[in-house]
């Protein structure tokens, strides 16, 4: 095996890459070269917390969007890897929504007992990938950013980890220019503290408003206004909470929404949403897709269809996480080391169109994530991943969205059955909306 | 003439790069076909305001540093092209600090005048410079915004007009990731008006955190704390102002000075400088250089040593600006067009030891500034920019440092004379500190 692959990003998608190739070799099977390109000084992507926003101390756009108290939006048992469970990783069971700083550890656990972190090279940011025909190779330049120094390398594959859920999508509105309180899009929140006994607004209806404004009020602001495009996300909000239609305009610090009411708010959060963005890829190997289910233009969701030794991990809208990145890693690994074929450009070009006439039919929530859990076992079918309760996986989350139904301030208090262990989660020991420590030791303590 | 020259940015300098061809061509002399890329939508770099912070609608780093209510900093007299007055373009003499949207103005002004802004390629950002030695000639990827299509071109020269205020560097001082203010650098400031009622800490004691305090306090903060690593500005600031010693950690909203006193505070201001930062450069063709008045690696503070056929314009720390990115870029035209020549290597590596040298044998700021005239004079000597009175120039600076010691919120009610023109400037209508309207109208106003 004299191959070498390139992987873009440390995240939880570059993790389960660098973990299905350490996976292959501790069974015995031939690896090629593996090396992993990290922008950030740590690994774990967004999951790797930063006060920092914009741009951080290399200049380098700041990857992370999380915030302090954040904890998971979703269970648990949705995102669990097949190969290191959380019985394994604490030791004991726990609660079904831990905050941040629990996942990074967890994350952190399986790639530190695969000892895959000798493959990393932190503080290094991929600045262009090309593809030469003539030698049938990827040219990668990246900056050792610590050295200021270029590393250019050539490689057979490349693996894109980078994430989609870093590059702010950031509308304007009539009298943002003028505005006299703060505008700030979601990917640079990181502290409710700092909206504290204030009005805020925020723009858009998903997982990010949901949760910034939960935050919010969790921590004391003095009222939250969501503002939709289309309709009201429609749970049974807090009494300093209302929904209202699209934001017209801005002017001092009154927003004027479509309906004409108005309200006086001192920041606007904009939960707008993230762009797919690869600065450093060439025009043809750049992916170009909207954020859902059935990505354009990846066989498998993965093979880049245009050039099939480049493939890109996570770029999914996602119920699934963790072990969707790892199914992906898997079956790229088995297509690197020519363990799974690829049909002709024709076949692949099928697949996903299929996929989007799949994905496409469904009508519910309810259908999204059975079509992810149905993506998922596909890929874990064609792999030595290990397989997995996806009926369970899927249950998770019905039940996820049943209890956020029923109090949005109080789905995090349930807990749900583990699709690898059997498991059912224990409650956590004090009410979500009581736990202001978001610490790991705050989390696990048991006294 | 069959050279192509691509020209990086379309601010200050990038403009007088357009206008001196446009000049020679005005003139009747051949000149290169020239390109200019610039990232954002319009022309004036720095002084095209955005209300937008971190990455902007294209996922892309946000040039602006500047903010609401900026006024100059420093006297327009310093600053006038010598081609195009103030006289010429308000049709009349203005008095000597604008805000910011009146230097937008007189900017426009003049390239408007020399039809250049058909050489523009607006929201054409710029992903890699390199050099082929085989050619001898650059490779310029550009990445059309707009229509996502990246652009390749081969240029005979590149000149590298992207400034040095946009990329902030931001230091980490202990507490950070905890502490329940906001943390912002001045890059991201935008409105004095979100800190109204505020405790300020300020970080830095150069033109930023001058400025950005006095913003603050002009518009309503509580307080401002300024800390220092070395020495106090010292000016005589107003009563709810104070200096204080390097901070060394921050514990909830209580931030610890070098001296043991605490200021509680709500916001941390990180007015700590900027970065030279080309991500677009090969490593070869990468400028690295201290902000100071003597750059390293250029000879004559433009041509780029290790590839002279490389222009970098406004990269030195600056009392001088408009007029010395004009003078540098008239130069580097006549080096394109063959009316200069370049000495061998040795002698340029020479020009830069000797620059550093005398920078570093001047003692005060007005040494500084007698310097950084000279300079502009050597290079307008070279050209045919029109030679224009440097110590009248250098005049208007020190009465400005004078004036900035007498009165720190007062000092830009003062007029001084142009180097241009000789005309005196009349006092603006409404002392700065009353004067809360930054607007083009209200400056101008004359009943």
């Amino acid at each position: 095996m004299t191959k070498k692959v390139a992987i873009i990003g440390a995240g939880p998608s570059g993790l389960a890459q660098l973990r299905a190739f350490q996976s292959a070799a501790a069974k015995g099977e031939a690896i090629p070269e593996v090396v992993c390109f990290e922008k950030q000084d740590d690994w774990g992507g967004l999951w790797n917390y930063s006060w920092r926003t914009g741009l951080d101390e290399y200049g380098e756009p700041v990857h992370c969007s999380m915030y302090r108290y954040l904890w998971s939006n979703g269970p648990k048992e949705g995102l669990e890897f097949a190969d290191y469970t959380f019985d394994e990783h604490f030791g004991r069971p726990i609660a079904s929504y831990p905050p941040r700083a629990v996942l990074f550890d967890y994350i952190k656990g399986r790639v530190e007992k695969a000892d895959v972190r000798k493959w990393i090279k932190f503080r290094h940011t991929c600045r262009r990938v090309e593809y030469n025909e003539a030698t049938a190779r990827f040219r990668v330049v990246v900056h050792d950013l610590v050295n200021d120094k270029e590393v250019v390398g050539d490689y057979d594959d490349v693996v894109c980890a980078t994430g989609h859920f870093s590059t702010p999508n950031v509308p304007y509105f009539q009298g943002f220019e003028t505005y006299q309180g703060r505008v700030l899009h979601a990917h640079d929140f990181r502290d409710a503290l700092e909206f504290k006994d204030k009005d805020i607004l925020i723009i858009g209806t998903s997982y990010s408003a949901e949760d910034i404004g939960s935050q919010c009020w969790k921590y004391g602001c003095k009222s939250v206004t969501v503002s939709h495009r289309t309709a009201p996300i429609g749970f049974d909000w807090p009494d300093n909470w209302k929904e209202v239609p699209l934001l017209q305009k801005v002017e001092g610090k009154t927003a004027t929404f479509k309906d004409g009411s108005t309200a006086d708010v001192d920041a606007i959060i904009l939960c707008t949403g993230y762009l797919h963005h690869f600065p450093f890829m060439a025009d043809d190997l750049k992916l170009r897709t909207a954020n859902r289910l059935a990505t354009a233009d990846l066989y498998k969701g993965v093979a880049y269809i245009n050039n099939p030794k480049l493939f890109y991990l996570g770029m999914q809208d996602q119920w699934y996480t963790f072990n969707m990145f790892d199914a992906q890693a898997w079956w790229a690994r088995d297509v690197i080391l020519g363990k799974i074929d690829l049909p002709d450009q024709a076949a692949m070009i099928a697949d996903v169109e299929d996929r989007i006439q799949r994905e496409d039919a469904g009508e519910t929530a309810y259908d999204a994530i059975r079509y992810q859990g149905d993506y998922v076992r596909e890929l874990v079918a064609e792999t030595d991943y290990p397989e997995f309760d996806i009926e369970a996986a899927n249950e998770a989350f019905f039940q996820w969205k049943k209890h956020k139904g029923e109090s949005i301030m109080g789905f995090r208090d349930n807990g749900y059955v583990s699709p690898m262990t059997g498991t059912k989660a224990p409650p956590h020991h004090t009410p979500w909306v009581d736990a202001l420590d978001d610490s790991l030791e705050a989390y696990l303590k048991t006294t």
